[in-house]
């Protein structure tokens, strides 16, 4: 992650110009000196530290990026809100709901700007298809389904990183990729009134990892030595009430086999319906019920300079963007944010709300019977 | 209907020769002389009725084929069955379990062979999903999820047939397509433990229809003239816990824009996955998670004379089939069992257990529930 | 190809009622009088003869159907159009273009109807692109791009029947799968002024076949016995000059593996583009470049009851046709044009163009000129 | 081509880690004073001039990125090698062979390192096609076919930009964009004995161009005002013999409606074949002739850390990477031809001989002959 947020703040400018302000990578925190140092020279800081409450602590700081396991997001978000900066934080937010709760009512405490990056709905085929049904496009939505299907730790052999521990994690697939999917559902169809869920760990223990990285899909798998317990889940399956009559499924792994991130979702409308699958990004499908009855067919529509963040990305559409592209653009919206003191979306609140679904889900699991989100 | 049994019986000696059995089209019934008299024209039969218990009467006929709306299959099955006629009705077996029950009865006292027309699961790569599924290809399963999406009512102007009547048809997409999905589940996976479903119902009443033949896609949409009201489920989600364990889910509708028979199943085991779209229906889709880690993708295969049911039809993949070649293997193979006096499958027991199914959803959608099968 | 000529028959009334004609199956012919015996059987003939002038002979039939090497098309042709008969043919029309002139002039001179079986052009996506073009829907034409790739001769102990034998056969992939592309070329985009090609044959011997019937893909492999000489080509490509200024290329070939049945083509014009890949043949592809500059794309049309013969074929798109009903919608035009006495397309005029054009392929190989149709 | 570049030397040490060498960004010129400096702040540089000669007299200065119309190529290669500097130069290196013979000749003799920005080749998947290649995995090539289409100049009205205008460009699409093609198929094929092609202009004279810039598909269409002529080729067909005696075909335009940046290329092997689109970048499809008969199909292969460059870019698979991340591999590959000083490949070499193709195909095109490249 501290790739892909260093890269979103050199390449601003070099994509959205004039940007909305202008990023100066000041200070960057890793978990020592060392460790930090090496970051700072990496990715292009001006200065680094081994313990992340110098940065709180430094008055030249507007904004603090957080990009660590989700244990440590309350304590530094609220330290930064409390010193009256501005933040982003990875998604989860937290790792339950009243986490997420008191980091919430810091930030609005402070009247910083908050945002949580869930970025994957700043792809701009996803902005489009929120264009689209913002403008009827699509009529009413009738149901929504998405996936989030990864197979990175489908091997049972592929290590127990923090991704696996609850007191870590919070949760399991639920937290780290369902989220996202939840994240579409709020953005494109509205708030959720009620889930009904089904949690499941497919493999019990995985190897202990050597080294402190998570390395993901490109972590080695053995089979050797001593293993610890997995106490996440590792599938999701929920159906979803909205509250404005839609009805829905959403589902996540990180165990189905050939899918790498087969982030997904399909709105069906009264007028149309919309498709979207990221692992090719670029396109968004479209099919408008007025067309023609002989020449009605989706639209596979490749995102370009006439789409939403297209003046700021390449001039030919297909040109492609990759996972890059997604925070550079979540960047460009945090300085805006930033500058025009409007709060971005999703932003704690979001966050916050995401959480309690997350536990809903959870509640749901246990009791098999559907969980209202109420207020 | 009548085309696709019809062509089958026609057809079955040229794919497969020699067949199991040679079918005679010896008499058609209709609900008129006249009507039965231009269908055996049409259709290639000997001789025509106006009254389906002449059939059953008659001597020299072998095999009943059921293909009436749903609420005509008992009265029709039963009849056959005490007469000793073998018997293939159409999917679903009938409105409701305690029908289908006294169906499955009928034919198991009176010692013929039955059959139901789940015909897509004789798609050969659904067939060939079945055999690598056997042949432990991809380990032991963890999820199914399937979905079953058609547009043809997706217009609310689109006429009131039979298919939106209750007393007619017992239930709405349910029974007329969700069925075909949950014969893939259970023959894929293995029988299913308990649902937690939602039905849903989003156009309320329809145009009358003008005329009795139920035109699907065909049919005039008009928004003039009287409408009727309609007392089945527009569009079905259930989860799905099967007794070995794995997790699913299931979505049906015929109100989802864009989507024609979009019958699609993605199945996750230990060692792989595979993943079919009827839409696509030459091709199935194979992870095998053992290939080298550069060269593991999911591969496209079309089916051809290397799979099932390849000896019958086209000498070259991609040649390609439709939907007359389901029907056609389907008759293929209640010949075979006609003739080996070894009950196909599937058959009305298994029609049974789907319609129990259909209920268990029902039930769940009303009360929020897991409903479990039980025995 | 006798299973699809007559399944056309067949089904021709099942699928379009009242269709033009009601054909007969009154005698079939084959090698012997055994085989046509179970021929007959098989496909639902009357009678059967062991020698084709026996057709050629009974006054009672009306239209002959030649289904046999390319090599025997002239004598059956000419004889039964002296005879009176209507004729379709298989394609290619024959092994070259003198044959196929003496052909053609005698159907003109008999004053019979004739049809060459370029069954492809009757896809209904196919159809639908034809339907486009006329309509102006992409403006003028600039361009084509034809594919007709294969895999079922790719590995070389693949046996030598008769398509590999330039007696029997007059040529390789030229004759046998590029003459459908250039039927598309000639009936989706016009006439051909001039072509510049390269013929290559990759596999110069195989072992020699056992048994007469050509298996194609499902023919057994074997690298014991002896082997014969291949005097054809296996690989055709070519570039095309139109007479209306388009130009364009196409390439063919049996030897392209993973490729089945891919016969594609992609047309653009000055107001959008036309892409179709006969391996999912229900879709047609269509880029309309008047469309809002942010809702562009390739739209994907599933052909149904909207489509071209979509009052015949399956009541919703996708539910899919195979390489059966390409043959019965042939089969419902040739039946009309013999109703109507109106010449249909392609007829062997067209085939004889056809003809002289694969010369022009050959020569032009031979000289790496272009060389032009002329008159 | 700023943005691009910039960010490949920002972006470098982020993505490998740790990297060949640390690039700086010293100086950056542009047409003007002011322009350079709005450069350097925006693609952060250190400084800048509104002079490219300043830069060559720089002596802190190791290598020279020359990112400007062709026309400008050679006097400023040819510079920098003088002065001793290491070039990497954007395609077509040249307008003409003779241009880019002594740019060629210049670099040789000053013994720099030199490379030309053919950075489609990066694309991971198409580094694994070769590697694919390489280790035999598809047998011997028997034939090869790209195609570059695009769509940003199919409106008449989309401005007369340098690229329409031979006197900057050298020609159309043949080296805007069919050289990236022709540098697939020397990379994955072998060396070209010889071409015969077909040049055309569609688009005579377009609307003259406001402002200097070259926005491409960004571009707004206008038809008022002057125009001016375009003497450059709009689409390029060629046939192709390579030295090892596959055959192959190449196509490239720019007014193909629907085709934005559709770079493919398809490789028949006697083994096996492979298949790729950079619109679907992320993926390559490989098809194994000797996988089991009934699990053969081409496998849609994700590339991610087993593949090649994985070890930078993301670490899961379809993530994905864009436009940029080409250019981030570029940079990494040339950062280490610097150090090692090992010539890296596409070179100076590479880019004189893709030249020479480049005039053959345009002498064929117009004698209508085959045109051997000879040495």
């Amino acid at each position: 992650m501290g790739k892909a947020h260093s890269l979103a703040y050199a390449a601003l400018p070099m994509y959205f110009w004039p940007p909305p302000a202008m990023p100066v990578r000041r200070v960057i925190a890793d978990v020592s000196e060392e460790a930090a140092a090496e970051a700072a020279q990496r990715f292009g800081f001006e200065s680094s530290v081994g313990d992340w409450q110098r940065v709180i602590e430094d008055k030249s700081i507007d904004v603090v990026d957080i990009a660590v396991p989700n244990d440590m997001h309350p304590q530094i978000a609220i330290a930064a809100a409390e010193a009256g900066k501005h933040i982003i934080c990875e998604k989860p937010l937290a790792r339950t709901s009243a986490e997420a709760r008191a980091m919430r009512d810091a930030v609005a405490k402070a009247g910083v700007i908050h945002m949580v990056a869930f970025n994957y709905r700043r792809t701009p085929a996803v902005a489009m298809a929120k264009k689209l049904i913002t403008e009827g496009a699509i009529g009413q939505i009738r149901n929504f389904r998405a996936t989030y299907l990864q197979d990175w730790s489908a091997d049972p052999n592929s290590p127990l990183s923090w991704r696996f521990q609850r007191a870590v994690a919070g949760s399991g697939a639920l937290g780290d990729i369902a989220t996202h999917a939840l994240d579409f559902a709020r953005y494109l169809v509205g708030e959720i009134a009620a889930v009904n869920a089904v949690l499941k760990t497919y493999i019990a223990e995985r190897p202990l990892q050597q080294g402190g990285v998570d390395l993901l899909a490109a972590a080695a798998k053995h089979s050797d030595g001593a293993k610890g317990t997995v106490d996440v889940d590792d599938e999701v399956l929920t159906m979803i009430r909205f509250e404005n009559g839609a009805i829905g499924s959403l589902e996540a792994t990180r165990n189905g086999y050939g899918r790498n991130n087969f982030l997904t979702f399909e709105v069906h409308g009264t007028e149309g319906s919309i498709s979207f699958n990221y692992e090719r990004r670029d396109e968004l499908e479209v099919f408008l019920a007025n067309d023609p009855p002989d020449r009605r067919g989706f639209r596979k529509i490749y995102m370009g300079p006439a789409h939403p963040y297209g003046d700021g990305l390449w001039p030919i559409p297909a040109l492609g963007i990759g996972y890059g592209e997604t925070k550079i653009i979540e960047c460009r919206d945090l300085m805006e944010a930033v500058v025009t003191e409007l709060l971005p979306s999703p932003n704690f609140e979001d966050g916050y709300r995401i959480a309690r679904i997350c536990e809903a889900i959870t509640e749901s699991s246990a009791s098999g019977q559907w969980v209202a989100l109420g207020d």
